[in-house]
């Protein structure tokens, strides 16, 4: 006999499909969804049915948007002088929670990862050169992870680039504001010392 | 400027009415989705809304189902000497999970708890006294959870049931199996004590 009325199932089933969510989250989340208030629930599957299908990437930057171009790209306050590239989209938040970044951004939508079969041609950097084009970006500051393949990524776009006569900048590595050093891995550390600035 | 597009905000704004899940889960779920296949976003979609308009509560028990009565209710091998009482659906799961129980459920729906206005006509009681009617039952075990609550429900239920002449039992509270006595806190200690059987 199954545990659970097909339905139930089917609906734990999905819900375990989502990144992070286990047996027993899907359960609960499952549970509580049945429980809930029916429009509730029911704003969720409109939710996921609408941002599905009205949301797209931006022609030009790649970032997801329900309108083509995307609001950074099109945004009236926005400098066209510095374009901020990033491997994914959800990057921009917290670039834009520093208030002080006024620039455009480039989703590249990953990062090369050889072992993973990602080469430069599954990135948008096409798009990228062809924004470059028309001279309106000076400067394009690579804020890929500071992991293995983003830095792998960084080097890339900088040899790329650099040819073209625009500046190539790359975000700093380094310990966390609010961190200690005591728990500052070595590798960290290293780069925080190799990134030391004038006081 | 919204960080995001507003079909974006929307399906994070649902996530997040989840238990558990905060602002950065539901972006990570949000993106997730986003990125996901169009069928397997949508198949979630499907999958809340069809739960919630065919799952209903079992007239009997109170089992969450899309058949009434419920798959333990009309249950070919269950026996019906038996009737254990949780507090909700999901409580079934762990109870199926041993293979040796073999009886009947009713959920309660909650537990009593007098500081969240919860009092014994917001239970799922009536619809107990009404299953006993028939004589079937033997035995009505309590598996309430452990807590003040729980308990309370278990004392409450035991002393509207005793009268009607069937037997009331309560599941044991103790150390789990594999814990250390080390790491028991001094209630369950205390319990584990109380509850000592013969060897």
């Amino acid at each position: 006999m199954p545990d659970f009325a097909a339905p139930v199932s089917r609906l734990i089933d999905e819900l375990k499909r989502l990144p992070g969510i286990g047996q027993k989250t899907a359960q609960r989340l499952a549970f509580f969804l049945l429980r809930a208030d029916r429009d509730q629930a029911l704003a969720l599957a409109d939710a996921i049915r609408a941002a599905k299908e009205s949301v797209r990437q931006c022609s030009v930057c790649g970032n997801l948007t329900d309108v083509d171009p995307c609001q950074f790209c099109t945004g009236a306050g926005r400098s066209r002088r510095t374009i901020c590239v990033i491997e994914e989209a959800t990057n921009i938040l917290p670039i834009e929670r520093t208030r002080q970044y006024n620039g455009l951004y480039h989703v590249l939508g990953g990062a090369l990862s050889p072992l993973q079969g990602i080469g430069p041609e599954k990135l948008n950097i096409k798009n990228l050169l062809e924004r470059l084009k028309d001279g309106a970006a000076e400067e394009i500051i690579i804020a890929t992870n500071p992991t293995a393949e983003g830095e792998a990524t960084a080097m890339y776009l900088s040899k790329l680039l650099k040819p073209l006569g625009v500046r190539v900048t790359r975000i700093a590595t380094g310990i966390p504001v609010g961190a200690e050093l005591e728990y500052a891995d070595e590798v960290t550390m290293l780069k925080a010392m190799e990134g030391r600035r004038e006081l």
